[in-house]
């Protein structure tokens, strides 16, 4: 699709700076695109490709539009621009309506006339799929699962029973939605399972990367609320509730019966321990682990970044005799007389 | 089902305090039940909620009962016991008998005639499918694997060749078990694969999460033995053994040849080392590195929490200046005279 | 089948030290394999099992070779040796040629009348599968997917539109290539979907692990250079580009747009944060955190092991008072009168 620089600049309400009648019929790389394509600058990082673009546009903010060697369009939002741009040049194609000769819908089940149903996909009895919902190749749809109008479920994604999906959700393919929380009472002989008796509820627009896993909640629901997004290979125990436009990168594992807040920004590779509360806005850094509840919104760390071995050995070498480190300076506190300044700002251990 | 709170009681073995003919045919939350419905109290967190519930009866310990404004069925056990009574109100209905008219068996493969086997399901040439076991819809089952009576395989599942199952395991959905394991040798043009021989063993009663992965042995078998729980998106590699009643939390990565003892519990997003021995009952807190064997039975942490932004980024800055903080302690202690009474304890560096 | 030693010394190009007409049929491990099987010794912490094997023959190297008890085949590379013994000694049966009749193959789809297609796959309209490649049970391979000639793509893994595989390629169960990555723009109403219009290319004799997620591109490709070697349940984001020959153990996650030298060596449950450059010939402790650009070749490190728990509560307790440890060590320093001769070494904050 090929569309007139000026226009996409109205279609998206961007002030533009250069020629109305560029044609512009795809978006590319600040480095790689060429004529004809459009392009952005949000992250800062990338600001020294700026002057050396051979788009034929560039997506900016006003500060850096005067280094812009070509036009440009003026966000105050960028990427945000950029991404309506690229919706507008690069629409996706719709599944044709229908259920592939392949896939089985069971007796009961309820498919709309609008759906798509994939290759080899299953839907069990009492499933129901909305209007221009789709269900993608190898999908396995099980007893009583709901998929709300317009949701994209990917190719091979699991939907346990009655698992119920909003509106306009996505979900990547091998995600596993609705499998048993770990649930176990210790017993004489060993681990009793303990039943895993509610649901998972996904809200509307929420996304689900590849991979990832929800489990249904073990008496109430597993919730994850409107516009969350979630990367791949996540882990959603039990009981979990994830507050609306929440977004989590990859690998991160959330315990059963954690409560985290709205518009959370939560890292890859995140731990949050179980039971616990996080409030909303809150920011978590990548690969940190959450062992308390966090009551103030704020940016939190908990990483240490990797050295060269020759350093870090000594470096947690160190660590693990900073308790007799502390002692001596208590030592030598005390043999300097005094240290009434500072008395209070250390713990009795020091001695 | 309803069932008599007072036949409950019976039927569990606990000490029923209140109305033995109060009707009782669900689980609920403490916070979330109502009439008719049976909750527990096993988590000290949750005690404040005890006094508002509206459940019809709790289960709980003899120390809490007195709090208890409802009937009460007291256990010493509560989570077991109610565990217990959520199997008998809700029980799991079995899967039909028979092989889904959409499901693939394999000339040679053997279904007991009590088995389930899901739609669109695949059991290859030389698999075993043993009495009243099920195969959920999509899984894959490869030549030669067992899969031992009453177990249940979820959707999606793949059981690569040759892997056995003992009796009444459990698998849920995408995990995928017997893999190859990690096996390279480096040469001078690069990798050189180093074939993957050994199978996987699975003990009875095992329990293994959604989209976890167990590779195969190098040359011997990988093992897990009966008992062991293993939750979502756990990777167990190469020549792993995992002790009998184990449990092991989501996104925890043992390293291949790793022997893991009996009854230890291991929290989530932990990570073991390669070829390490970790012995009986030892309890790994979660996110936590295991670099070294662990030969004492205790409870193991590893992870610094994380800290709002700005008092992280000074602590982290601190640990990386900690060996020259160690040193100016020792120059400040040769300076003081001396230190006789603690020479003994730093060590060469600090100077 | 069945070799004899002298034989296999010859095809691997071995020094052989022992009877040349022992019959090898297969491998073992050093303390399990028995009369006819051949193991190897590479570990030097196996070493002490060496003195009792009772395997035929042991691959290993010239210093170890004096303590062979048993007929020895000298190699400096005994892993690779081994490597390519057992290759020898247990050849894989290369799948039939066809399409399994159960599986599900577009119009428009170009399958190789020497590939394999196995039960219940799908193969889009599009899509190329190579010479002598095969594709798995229930594996899903979408529109416009190109697998090169003698690649195995095993079973359940699904292949996203457009990906691109070379030759000699393999990916186990579960995998999922060509996801979207995870891109949103904030935005008033909350968080903007970003198209990912980007491909993934996969280079020759690349391996790809079980449940492993590779995202595609953004615009561009994300890119897996030739002979790289990826583990289980690994998540590589979106633009991310690893270089030829490098290998990742499992659980390691690569945020978008990271781009990953040659020849590294990356250890399991890494977190490798986004838009990084990481240079040729890095190895990386599991556990790790990369948050910085690694510029020169070198071992890394970023973990504290665990300890005790009694222990280690001190130590982390220590570690959150250390800014104030080390404004206590500078009153120490400007107490006893200027610290002259190490003034340099430390930062304004000490006092």
């Amino acid at each position: 699709m090929s569309v007139l620089l000026g226009e996409l600049a109205v279609q998206v309400g961007a002030e533009l700076r250069g020629d109305a009648r560029l044609p512009i019929d795809r978006v590319g790389t600040l480095s790689g695109a060429g004529a004809g394509a459009i392009t952005f600058l949000a992250n800062p990082q990338y600001r020294a490709q700026l002057a050396l673009t051979r788009a034929s546009a560039v997506v900016l903010d006003r500060a850096s539009a005067a280094e812009c060697p070509v036009a440009a369009l003026i966000s105050d939002n960028p990427h945000a621009t950029y991404a309506r741009i690229a919706t507008l040049l690069h629409p996706v194609a719709a599944m044709p309506p229908g259920v592939h000769p392949s896939a089985v819908v069971a007796a009961g089940a309820t498919v709309d006339a609008q759906a798509h149903v994939g290759a080899l996909a299953f839907i069990a009895a009492g499933a129901r799929i909305g209007a221009r919902a789709s269900v993608g190749p190898g999908s396995i749809v099980a007893e009583g699962v709901h998929i709300g109008a317009d949701s994209l479920v990917g190719a091979r994604v699991t939907l346990c029973r009655g698992v119920r999906l909003g509106e306009r959700v996505i979900v990547h393919p091998g995600a596993v939605i609705g499998a048993d929380g770990f649930g176990f009472a210790r017993d004489a002989a060993g681990w009793l399972k303990v039943p895993q008796l509610g649901g998972v509820l996904i809200g509307d627009d929420v996304e689900i990367g590849a991979n990832t896993t929800i489990d249904r909640g073990a008496i109430e629901d597993t919730v994850i609320e409107t516009g969350a997004k979630l990367d791949n290979q996540i882990q959603i125990g039990h009981n979990v509730r994830i507050g609306a436009h929440t977004v989590i990168a990859g690998c991160t594992g959330i315990s059963g019966s954690a409560r985290i807040g709205q518009r959370c920004m939560i890292g890859g590779a995140v731990s949050i321990a179980g039971h616990l509360q996080i409030c909303d806005d809150a920011v978590i850094a990548g690969h940190s682990a959450i062992t308390h509840d966090i009551r103030t919104p704020d940016l939190y760390i908990g990483v240490l970044s990797a050295e060269p071995a020759r350093l870090w050995r000594r470096l947690a070498g160190r660590f693990k005799r900073l308790d007799e480190l502390a002692r001596r300076v208590g030592r030598l506190e005390r043999a300097a007389g005094g240290r009434k300044e500072s008395a209070g700002e250390q713990d009795r251990s020091d001695e």
